[in-house]
């Protein structure tokens, strides 16, 4: 792709966006899925993966603090966290920012967007590396979240869209799991799509999945951008505390995430909430 | 354009976004501006001036709904409106639900977008017929709104970007016609564009603007798909009432707005506040 080319991604069958690069600065495509990643005109770096959108560096700062923060400063004390999929290494970088975070999990299913991240998104991934807090496990996350129970104060599902390899990182046995997995105060967020059009049935299922087998479930949003209709909605489960609020001070520095913010992700439009899909 | 096609629209020169659409059931060149009402497969009817999306019938209901109801419900008594733009008439169909509303000005420069969303987009247009509430006068509202002194409760700014003809209405003397056109409880609320990309020095100038004319200045945000990043800030300025803080309960059957959505809506983001812009 030559430079002031485009790149497009069909946000559903009928929708697209369109962003105009300067450069494909990387593309493989490894044991499970084609890995591109584009130097934009007006986004900076940008990761595709099957070509959708995972990040771009103008506004994957309001998609990770979003889905970290939130219940890092829910919880009394979070000490260790399993994040599922992430392997581009956001959700690694903004977990390792707390001082209680002894111990962080990255369970990717594909080193190689471990391996282009840390070579082509050093703003994105630089937590990945000499990072004394971390063990990557390359592998099944729904095969190694069997192994922990009891372990984790936070498990982050960071996955792909719920096609292919990743739909199992949707199913209610695996929700089952990361409860048997978490201690007796943690709690789970999801990435759990956009709710204005296609995944409306999908995250209404998540939810009822939750319900069944978390004594606590929420669900907030944030205004992603590059997200389909720009806003993605996090599903949580919990077994003790309350998501919504938050019991530490900001961490200062975040770009997206407050105080203030954090409670006012959980309200949610009508036409948005759960209720109506 | 035939069955299946796409439609886009530049966001910015850098960024677009595509939607597939069944047929254009309707395209003119008025004296201001090019008009195309489309019929796509997933938002329902779409219009399209300059090839800019003004409107979809999936989710107009966003931003009219919170242009018009959040100081509608801030304001103690509003009586009179007038609506600058808004030739769609969604805007005109929102404030009429309110039964305190006596009288609605709908101040439109071009006179073919009333009548093609009359024909072409009923949904939206509906309350442009036959409302006994409302007058409608064609022609410049950066001169019409220079008539009127102490008569309005609530002026909305729901005009196109600002380029061309609709330039002026983001300027510092059309804002102190409108101070001087509101009553002394008076507020103004304003389309204020995208706050992640080009529209930020905007934003921060009109704030400004506002900040020199009116005692009370603040700024809002909603989730609105189409529109760029899938976001939109309103700027408000306001004469005495805050506009925060709901003194209503919420009107029924709304979609997107509600008491506590009125009041989250003033908590934004730190990257999307007029100070970082």
């Amino acid at each position: 792709m030559a430079n002031g080319e485009w790149f497009y991604e069909d946000q559903t069958n009928h929708i697209r966006i369109g962003v105009q690069v300067h450069k494909l600065l990387h593309e493989e495509t490894s044991l499970f899925q084609n890995i591109k990643v584009y130097d934009t005109v007006q986004l900076g770096r940008l990761l595709a993966l099957d070509d959708v959108i995972q990040v771009t560096e103008a506004d994957e700062f309001a998609y990770h603090e979003m889905l970290s923060h939130v219940p890092l400063h829910a919880h009394p004390n979070p000490e260790s966290v399993l994040i599922i999929g992430g392997g581009d290494g956001g959700m690694v970088r903004e977990v390792s920012k707390h001082e209680s975070v002894k111990r962080v999990v990255l369970s990717e299913i594909d080193e190689a967007v471990v391996r282009v991240s840390v070579e082509h998104l050093p703003s994105i991934s630089h937590a990945l590396v000499n990072n004394p807090k971390l063990e990557i496990l390359i592998g099944d996350a729904i095969e190694n979240v069997k192994r922990y129970k009891d372990e984790f104060d936070l498990v982050i599902v960071d996955s792909s869209d719920p096609t292919g390899f990743a739909e199992g990182l949707f199913s209610r046995d695996f929700y089952s799991n990361v409860f048997h997995a978490l201690r007796p105060e943690g709690m789970v967020t999801i990435q759990g799509e956009s709710p204005w059009l296609n995944y409306r049935p999908l995250i209404k299922r998540i939810y009822g999945d939750l319900v069944d087998i978390f004594p606590i479930v929420k669900m907030y949003w944030a205004n992603v951008p590059t997200y389909p209709a720009g806003v993605m909605v996090f599903p949580v489960g919990s077994k003790a505390c309350d998501p919504a609020v938050p019991v530490h001070p900001a961490l200062s520095s975040l770009k997206y995430y407050s105080s203030e913010i954090h409670e006012a992700a959980f309200v949610i439009p009508w036409y948005l909430q759960v209720e109506q899909m």
